[in-house]
This record gives structure tokens, sequence and C-alpha cells, in this order.
């Protein structure tokens, strides 16, 4: 890379290394490499299993090209990978074969040319496979964390993220967020004020996001809030976790209009990508989590770190010991995707999954504003929500806000904010005088919903985890008279998400009492 | 399984499960799946992409069959998977998109049945995929150990599997072998005498073993000692990881006769197989870790637990949030093969690959022999060694004993103990009051076979980690004037093997002061 000689070197973050990662021995095998690539050597000293033993010859794989004219027959690509080296083609006894921990040096350099054009690190970053980013958080935490830090997150986080720290004490500090992702006020106010006594552990020195199309927000944060986070944690130390299964499916704001899609130039969709908090990242604190599983598919489990290197390196240490590196295949195919479509036609086939992904959302828009009446939330009866409020009337014609959501920008999620205002069985439940009336409505209007044969994800799933004694709305000081639910646009049809909004109309109609 | 009505059930083993592991949150998943299958449910709860916009659609893998006979010229297999149900055949979308934790339930299915198949496990097991032993080995740490723990393990082991608990401050409790393997005589005498106060520690609850051709010795676990080690783990309640990568290349002693290879009937074959841990696990404690690295190919990094369902349970929960479930590409080549194969395919497939390294094996130890006088161990100048001794004469003619060996019967390793007494460079280092003499000059032994072309591993890599005051030999109560080496011989040729073994006697030849 010419340009890594104009990079910022990165700070000496060395200090961020918890006690258990710094206590890796380093690998024995480094005296063996040394001597390895000699002329003549014979190696008696190997573990491997003799290749010729292994029962595969030859893998085909047929796949899209990255992009299909309508009405022109395009031929599928095929990806022919066989056993010997056979004129600069991948030798499908590499990907058979046991692997450096750190994958395959060809895929490793495609990955950081990849990185260079979408991302253009500005300081100076070593990249290191992964099996998926569910595997890549839990090296993460277990490089950075100690037992019972905390961590800080938005109000709203991935449960699989949490569900891996929760065991080891640890706990969530949480930073509220509005329409341009996390506060960056809320995040310098709670650093600011962090009191080690009355918490009863170190400031925390870790900022796990997932800032495009946040899973369940769906909110991405805005380049400029970028750029204030960034600057709070150079001013507080923090490492910045960005994991970014969705960065690549961004799309414009829903209209109403049907379109049809045709690719623009590479330069013009990379500058239509928002920055990156590794394209802000002159001191090497951020590491960058990077997954195919959004972008070709989830069973390939591969991915890839971008990290100051003092963190790859221990990262390294423990994928010897922890996973290995990714499958073969998964890494034979994908270099021999990418050798045929080179990078520019992943970025074509980047655009195609963005308009998809982009008209999926917008079915679930419209159908939110052809069986509700939806409203900027200023001109709603709950002006203080963010972004749009869809009501139903009550009997008397009066709007009755049902819930508010953000239009999503990116990834696969809607978040809702139901309000249960005046509705009547919440009502009962609160003055019932039961804990927490908000999560026990929440829970039986969505097991009814379940019975009308339409399914959401309950808010509930995605609270920060601050301990055993703060699971209760009033205990997380959430709005009260509200919860929320997560509506996915991925997977279902147009006319599945249709009829799954009018269901949960029907329901609505029930218990808001409105006229439906 | 018809069989599984007349199994034992597993005793209650969940104490042994750790604080962090027992701390696992349940996945809130089950609510939802409760739901899932409803006639006519739309899912807008799912967080997965869409498979449309998966951009393969056929795989294609050309394979051996399991057995050609020779002068017989033999097709290719081929598997092919293709996008949609097609026949019963496999559906490549399925092995494209995120699957349970748990693995493939057809690939689930087929594992339950090799086990039945190769080991009838007298008590309740359950299966887990994972991707392969060393993530296994990980995960099972991750379960049963708490920090500062000790681990019971042979005097030597494997590198990674204690790479990964050294930095939680877990030491080895190591335990002698001899030919037969583990000593139960001394594994119950150390279980006996442990005296928390002077450890420190309470007395270990967990043995690890490779025992089918260990890495690093070469020894399998005879059938009489392992019955024995199973007693003193019931009595001392220890849960028993048989990390078993090996057992599959179990081969018959060596012979100078040229074999040709032709297989027996499955039934013949499984008899020839010595009783696995599992086979005798009345009470569900063996945790076995399966892999398909060294039968089909590491790349797959696909392999199976087979253990206790209360353990099984908090594996799973831990697979959730650290792997998620193997590579699809994987898991569809696996059952793709299988189908083809069938199981009695795959047994006879095993044949070939013992065959071959049983031959391989073969090749070393005829170079032993032919370049070394090579001697029973009671006959030899050492006759307090294990195996054979392997001599050179001096220049008086007197037999100089070199390094001593078992043959190895499984695996692809020989395990060889030299010896340094009366080397005149050795004792020049013991007289200059080294700390450790013994590792000083099989440091430079080591280093003057590899500028003279041959590699060995050196023994040192395989200490089992006792802590920082017991690395050197006299503080392993080592036994002093000797130092092991690895010999491994998968992967070099015949021609190799017999110029590396000729490069080691000459080196032999310099330091031992013996005519050549």
């Amino acid at each position: 890379m010419g340009s890594i000689n104009h990079k910022f070197l990165p700070i000496d973050l060395s200090h961020h290394i918890n006690a258990k990662s710094k206590a890796r021995h380093p690998s024995p095998l480094k005296d063996i490499i040394r001597f390895m690539g000699r002329d003549g050597m014979i190696s008696l000293a190997g573990g491997l299993p003799h290749p010729s033993l292994f029962p595969v010859e030859r893998a085909n794989f047929e796949c899209q090209p990255p992009y299909t004219e309508p009405s022109i027959e395009t031929p599928l690509v095929q990806l022919d990978i066989k056993r010997g080296l056979d004129g600069g083609r991948l030798d499908l006894t590499e990907f058979l074969q046991y692997g450096s921990g750190a994958g395959n040096q060809k895929l490793v350099s495609l990955v950081r040319e990849l990185t260079e054009r979408m991302h253009a690190p500005p300081c100076e970053h070593e990249y290191l496979l992964h099996p998926g980013n569910t595997n890549a958080w839990s090296k993460v935490v277990g490089l950075l964390c100690e037992d019972n830090d905390y961590v800080i997150v938005d109000e709203f986080t991935y449960p699989s993220a949490q569900a891996l720290w929760i065991p080891l004490g640890i706990r969530a500090s949480p930073v509220l967020a509005d329409e341009q992702g996390m506060s960056a006020t809320g995040l310098r106010k709670m650093l600011t004020n962090w009191d080690e006594t009355s918490m009863g552990q170190r400031r925390p020195r870790l900022l796990y996001l997932v800032p495009v199309g946040s899973n369940p927000t769906g909110v991405t944060i805005s380049a400029q809030r970028r750029r204030e986070i960034y600057e709070v944690c150079v001013e507080f130390d923090i490492i910045i976790v960005e994991d970014d299964p969705y960065y690549c499916l961004q799309f414009p704001k829903s209209t109403r209009k049907e379109q049809t899609f045709a690719p623009v130039s590479t330069n013009k969709f990379l500058e239509s990508l928002i920055p990156s908090f590794l394209s802000m990242d002159t001191q090497g604190r951020v590491i960058r989590l990077e997954s195919f599983s959004k972008t070709l598919f989830p069973g390939l489990r591969l991915g890839f770190f971008v990290a100051n290197s003092v963190f790859t390196e221990r990262l390294l240490r423990v994928t010897e010991v922890e996973t290995q590196d990714p499958a073969g295949l998964s890494q034979a195919l994908t270099l021999a995707l990418f050798q045929n479509w080179g990078i520019d036609g992943y970025l074509t086939w980047l655009q195609g999954l963005q308009f998809q992904y982009g008209t999926r959302r917008d079915w679930l828009v419209a159908a939110f504003k052809d069986l509700f009446r939806v409203l900027p939330a200023a001109k709603s009866p709950v002006p203080q929500a963010q972004g749009n409020v869809a009501c139903i009337l009550d009997s008397e014609g009066k709007l009755l806000p049902v819930f508010s959501y953000i239009e999503p920008e990116a990834g696969m999620f809607v978040w809702a904010k139901f309000y249960f205002h005046g509705v009547r069985r919440f009502i009962e439940l609160r003055d019932g005088k039961i804990e927490d009336p908000e999560q026990a409505f929440a829970a039986e209007l969505w097991e009814t919903l379940a019975e009308q044969l339409v399914l959401l994800t309950p808010g509930s799933y995605y609270h920060a985890w601050q301990g055993h004694d703060k699971t209760s709305t009033a205990a997380r000081g959430a709005d009260p008279e509200s919860a929320f639910f997560r509506f996915s646009f991925a997977s279902p049809s147009k006319e599945q998400i249709e009829e799954g909004v009018r269901r949960i109309k029907s329901v609505v109609g029930q218990f808001w009492d409105g006229s439906t």
C-alpha cells in the first residue's frame, strides 16, 4: 500500500488489554517458522494431516453476477476451485488444510484493499479474519474487559452481544440516543460524572456501537455525531468497537414511487456511504468488526477485524487457541468470488442489496401509512416523540397515538415505541399495582398479536442490561406508559407485510378502543 | 433410536458447571419459537437477511469414493447441492442462511447415528455441533473451570489446549504415563493426597485426555487402563474430556513387509477399534470432542460434542453468543458426502486412512531401524526405558543410547526421549552451572538439527504447565540428562523421512561422539 507511508501511527493503547489477555503466552511455533522456509528443509515437526488424504478434489460454485440488467439474460458465474496450482488460480488444497490463525494471506490482502477503498483509514491498522461478528465481539470482550466492568452501549442494544458479557458480571452503562444516534453530550456527561465509589467500578473504557441501521433501533449515527463521539472517546480514552454488519445496507429515504434499480459508478456509490468511525480514527482506538453475513450470506461465518496492531496481535493469539482460522470453503468461495467479480463488482452487488432492502423498508412504511394516520411527531398528539407517529381515530374522531418510529435509512429494522396512555387494559394493570405494568401490558399485547398470527420482537429483549435490580420500566428510568417492539422488513413479502400490519391494526383497535 | 430406552440416565453432575456458565441467561427467543411454526403466521420478528439476496445458487463438489480398488478406474463422486427443495436432496439455502446454534438437524442426527455405531454410549448423551476441537475445548474450559483451578493432564500434553487456560491462572496437575497411557494408580494417588491448603486450590475435577495416538506422545490408552481411570473418576467425581481426533487413525504394529490395502467388513473394522471412554460412560461424566479434521479435512472446521444434556444445554447457550453454528458450506458438504458414501462408506474411508498413516509410521520406524541400532528397552543400555532404544556405537564398539520411543499404534507422532548421559557438550553446559542444562542442550541440539535441514518439534512445547516456578527440568521433577523431541510422520514422503533420520544420525554422531 503506497498510502501506508502517509498514515498516522497509532498511539499507545496497550493499557486497554486486560490482565488475562496480557498473560497469553506467545506462540512457541515462531522458532519453527523461522526455519521452515529454508531450501531443502525436511520437516518432521509438522502436525498437519497429509493433504493427499483429503477426499475433496474440486469445488465448483455457481453464483450470481454482480448486476443483471433487466431483460438481458446473464449467465451465472462459475467459480471452479481445484487441487494443485493452476495458472495463478486458487489451489483448493490450501483451503482444505489447516491455515494460520490469521487466515489466508490473499484474503487478508483483499479485505485490506476493500477497506482502503471503502474507509481509507487514516491510521495504520492491521487485518485479521474471524468467523463472524458474534465471535469477533466475544474475542474483543475477552481482550479488553475485566470482570464486573461497565461497557457503554445504546439504551437499546443487540441482545447476543450483551448475553456474552452478562455472566462476567459486566453491566451496561447506557447512553440515550435521538434520530442522529447516541448522544455525544450524554456520553460526555456520563463519563464526566462517573463516580468510582458510588458505581463500585472504574469508569467504562469500551464503547460498543452498531452505528449503521442499528439492531434494534434502525438508527444510523450521523457523520457530525460520529465526530463528536470520537472526540469524547479521545478525551476519556475510550476504545470504540464499531460492529457494522449493516454498513453496506444504507438506502435513501422512502418515497411512494416505484423505483427501478440501476447501479451508479463505484465512486458515486462510495461517496453516498456515511463515513465510518474507522475512517475518522487517527489514534488507532477503533476496532472495526466487518462481516460478510449480510452482504454475501450468513452461513459463510466469515468476517474480519480492522484494528490497531497492538490489539490484532493479542486477537491472533486467542484465535490460535479458541477458533483457528475461518472455515476453508468459506475462505475459498469468498476469494474466488472476489477474483471473479472484482472489488468494483462487489460494490455493485452491494448497490443491488441496498435497493432490495430499501424497497422492503418502503413496503413497511407504506403499510403504516395506508393503515394508520401517520403524522410527523411535531404535528401529532405526541409532539415530543421522534420521527413519525402512527395514530388511529377514536369513536369521537380524535387522534389516538399508537406508536412512533424513526424511518430507518439502513439495515432491516423499524423500532416502534407504543404509547399506552389511556389504554384501558394497561390502566387496569397499573392500578392493580403490579410491579411493571408497562412490561406486563406489552407482554399481553405481544401474546395477543401472536394469537392473531403476527409476530413482532418484544423490545424488552434489547434493554441494556444494568443488573438484576434495574430491569423494570421504572427502575431503568424508561418512559412510563410505553414500550417498544421491533419490526423486521428483511424477510416477509410485500403482501405479508401489508397483512401483518393489518392484523396489528386490528389488535390495536381492540386495546386502544378506537374505531377501526 | 430404539436403543435410547435401554440407556442409563446420567447422574446429576450440574455442580460441575462453573459460576459464569450458570449465570448465562436463557435465550429469549423461546417465546418466539413457540409461535413460529403456526399455520398462517406472519413474522415481522425475524432478523434474517432475505435468502433471495444470497449470491450462491449451486455448490458442486467432486470427491473421492470411499474405496478405490487398485487397477479399477472408479469415477469421482459428484455432490450437487442446489437452492430449493429437490426430491429429498439438500437445499443449499438452508446452509447459506443463519442456522440454529445446535447445527443442522439432519447433520446432528447423522453424527448421533455414527456415534451409536462406533461407540454405543451406554448412557443418554446429547449431540451438539462445533467448529473444531480447538473451539470445543475452549467452550468446555468456559463451562467447567474456575480461574486458578487445576486441570489433570498427561505429563506431556497438547500445547494449544493449555495455552487456552494458562491466562486464567489455571495450572496442570500432571499424571505420569507408561506404554498403556496415563497411570490410574498415579491418578488416584494424586487425588487422594490432594491437600487444599498446601495447593491453595480445590482438588481438580477435570481430566483432559487425548486417549488415542496422543499428541505428542503417540500413546493410546489401553482398554484395561481406561476402565481403571474411569473408576477413579467416578470415585473422585471427575469429568473426563475425551479429545479424540486420532480415534479413527488406529493401526496395527509395524512390520517390515510391504502391505497392500483391502478393507474388511464394517463390523470387523469397528471391533478392531479400542473402546472409547464414551463407550464406558454409564454416568454421563464423559464429554467427547469429535472432529472431522483428521478424517475428512481440517479446513472444514467441523466437529461435535457428545455429552450429558446438562452440559450440552449450557454449551448451546455459549455457542449462541460465541460462535453460532459451524460454517454452512462445511455442514452441507459433510452431509452430502455422508448421503453419498453412507456411514458404511465413511467407515471404509477410515480404513484407508488407517492404512496410509500406518504405512507412514512404518517408514519412520524402519528408518530408525536402518540407521540406528534399535533394541527393546530391556535389552538396551537403558533397561528402564519404555519401548525401544535407538543406539549408536562409540569408537570402541560400545552401544551408546541416543533416544527411546514407544512405537505408536495410532495418530501421527513418535515421541522420542533423548539421553544426554556422557554427551560432552551437555556435560560442559551442566558443569557451567547454567540453570537448566537439559533444556539448554536440547535447544542447541534442535538448532543444530535445523541448521542441518531437519526439523523436529522440541519436547518443551508439551510440558504440562505447572506455573512459572515449575518450568525447568529439575523443578518439574523430570528425569535428568534427558529431553524429548516429537517426530511427525504424517506429512513427509518416505524419502524425506529416510533422509531426515539420516541427517539426525549425522548430528547425533557429532554430539554423542560415536562412530557413525
